[in-house]
């Protein structure tokens, strides 16, 4: 095969290894732990006997993270925050609909969060803005003593996850990204199952952010999230694709994200749905209509995530699990295909097929057996209070749930880190030709301090 | 993002950009053409009234190839090949049952072919023999002045394809792969519908080969395949799922391949297959139980293949065309969706959501309303001799129709060459830390020559 390779790209093969230890990886700056700080890893905050809880952004994604405040015991709406005093006034509304007390409303400019994070009865900043913003309101709590928790990506470069990373560390307080996705009840349940080693080992996994935003881009402020994209190359929203898998993963409770490559369809939709939406005609858009990214782990195993906005398509996170001994695909139509002797007795007698999915009947037995604690705890409940089903609301249970009891959260700032940062890397990867691109180890040496995911529970 | 380069990492990127026009592509060699030599693009041959066949590999493909040939008409099937004659025999009494007169039979030794390729009453041989003995039969039938249709792959390595299209140009002989696929129902409907621009412009495509093959290895004669796996990285196996959707974008008839990046899973299902079915305990295998490959097109649409035969999982070819008003799913099971505006007002009515597949019955009226030419000619009858559901037969009724009537093949050699290049250049870039391959022009300057993919019919 050598042979193949012509003069001049032999010497770059050789000149790269010259200067990588012969990888070739292009490779990112990992800021150096302060010192006197350490990592979050299993970080538990003092229990807080009722959390009291401060919004920040409540336009799109805020009113539903209030109302399903309300549904929760144990909490204090103390203040909301947003720059349109209306929509300030409307989470009053679901407050008084809700029987609770009026909170203190912070309307007065995009600075107004600063105020908010400087009162001395706030346990919690729960960030719903727009992207921009995730980083500086997160900062700005951590910084006053508050834990903090984002909406998706919490983070959209390096720079900004090192950022909330150090403050973390040094704040002590929690950064947690709102992956909603992490709670839905396909994906907790696939992933006990992949816990209870129904799918052998797991070697590869996919996640994808596969949704058409065209009827979606006008109802963002000021076009916000069009324009992050018009600016913005790379997968820039992976985590509800990347979350989940992780998590059935093991990143970084036993495996690690090593490199990845990334490749993008150059951009065809981008500027036809700008003009569209803010009649202007523009000269460029960064973000190609499909993005792609492939990831090694340090245990050789491998992730796809996709992302994709622009095109008509029904909607999919891909969600795959591929096992030695079992499969897990959620979409176009949930489903799980096993070798027959992976099922308890009880659950499937006959034969099973590993070729094919298997039937409804067993379907439904094996989510039914395989029902995480959480989903039994909480879930008929979550259904009836809503939030894309009942998982946003298990997310906020579980959030508020650990604080209560001083636990570890289910998600904490590494995993934010790692979810969030594709964007950036894939974005150096296909600046270089898709060139492999180093995963920091954002635990900075933390790797194997915690063994395998699992939800904390209260003894 | 410059600032987060390491120093050590931003030199490699100067370097690789020093070396290859500042991109860090690995180019592999390309030879130039002979002199005197030139491209195979719309070749066609003279008409021949009767196709005068010898089949080369009886032992898994070729028997029903032999079959399907006793349902066409103007073909005569001249001479038998294996190195067991029992499959030999097994073949002749395929044609006694068909009423046709028994062939010739060559079935003595690894080079029994080159007897049969020398005879002067065959114009086709058909090669079904061990990938390893593709391209020798095949080289030795267009030196002998055969055209050759070769099972997939064709080839395996940038040398067999170079050899393989060399010949072909030289001796004005047809190479043709014989990728079944192509000739799904589905496949050949969607892609009908996208020639009729009912998914705009596709921007990006997907295919596979998914399929655990671990109750199959026993069946290859001397384990052959197993081993082939044991002992080659890569997609080995790519054409099932590239061949389509290549078709789609209209590959070296508008848009070209460029480049791309190759990703596995390390194996752990290789070495116990192995033990399972040689009882030998080996020390590594080669082929990772999962490879994934990106390619780019020059214009800027995107490919993604992927490979698994190790794990146990339903059968997949993937099979997606992502277009800017459309969009096609074949797995796990086939689906169509559309901007409304997209389909005829007798097809569908009624509200259509670009977000949901289109509903069972407008999804059979499309199907019947793009079926192509061919499955209007040959479907009922072909679903009738079978194979593959009927696919296999109207590949052949295609290629023999295509030799009667002095026509181009469906496919080329160069198809062959893009369709199988992906395993030793994806073996590559996986060698170099799944950094980008340039994939050459293997028309060597033919671009751009045919616009479009079509089939031929005679006038």
């Amino acid at each position: 095969m050598k042979n193949f390779l012509t003069a001049l790209s032999l010497a770059a093969v050789l000149l790269i290894g010259g200067c990588t230890s012969s990888d070739g990886i292009i490779r990112t700056k990992v800021p150096a732990r302060p010192a006197g700080q350490c990592d979050m890893l299993g970080f538990a905050a003092d229990p807080i006997e009722t959390v009291r809880v401060g919004f920040v952004g409540l336009g799109m994604r805020g009113p539903g993270a209030v109302d399903r405040f309300t549904h929760l015991e144990g909490v204090q709406i103390v203040a909301l925050c947003d720059v349109v005093s209306e929509n300030v006034e409307h989470c009053q509304r679901l407050l008084e609909r809700a029987g609770r007390p009026r909170a203190e409303a912070y309307a007065d400019g995009e600075f107004a969060y600063q105020e908010l994070c400087k009162r001395d009865d706030i346990d919690l900043v729960y960030i719903c803005t727009d992207w921009k913003h995730h980083v500086p309101v997160a900062l700005c709590a951590m910084e006053n003593g508050k834990h903090a928790a984002i909406e998706v990506p919490a983070a959209s470069t390096l720079d900004e996850i090192w950022s909330l990373i150090n403050t973390s560390e040094r704040t002590r307080k929690h950064c947690i990204m709102l992956e909603n996705c992490c709670y839905d009840f396909y994906e907790m349940t696939a992933l006990n199952m992949a816990q209870q080693g129904l799918f052998g080992e797991i070697i590869h996994a996919e996640g994808a952010y596969l949704h058409c935003l065209e009827p979606f881009w006008a109802e963002y402020w000021n076009n916000w999230r069009l324009e992050f994209n018009r600016t913005h190359k790379g997968d820039v929203y992976p985590t509800h694709g990347l979350g989940p898998v992780c998590q059935a993963l093991n990143i970084h409770r036993g495996d690690r994200m090593k490199t990845l490559v990334a490749m993008e369809t150059s951009s065809r939709m981008g500027a036809p749905a700008y003009k569209k939406i803010t009649g202007r005609d523009i000269d460029g858009f960064a973000n190609g209509d499909h993005t792609m990214t492939l990831i090694s782990t340090e245990q050789g195993k491998t992730i796809l995530v996709e992302h994709g906005v622009m095109t008509p398509r029904p909607y999919s996170r891909m969600y795959q699990l591929v096992g030695t001994k079992g499969f897990a695909q959620k979409y176009p139509r949930p489903g799980f295909s096993f070798e027959p002797e992976q099922l308890p007795a009880h659950i499937c007698h006959e034969n099973l097929d590993a070729h094919e999915f298997v039937p409804k009947d067993v379907y439904d037995s094996l989510m039914e057996e395989y029902k995480p604690q959480i989903v039994k705890e909480i879930g008929e409940y979550a259904k009836s209070v809503g939030g894309h089903g009942g998982m946003d609301f298990m997310m906020d249970y579980r959030l508020v749930y650990c604080l209560h009891n001083g636990l570890p959260l289910d998600m904490d700032v590494y995993d934010m880190a790692e979810w969030c940062c594709l964007a950036e890397l894939g974005s150096i990867s296909m600046e270089h030709g898709s060139a492999p691109v180093e995963v920091p180890d954002f635990t900075r040496g933390g790797q194997g301090k915690i063994k395998g995911f699992s939800y904390a529970f209260a003894k």
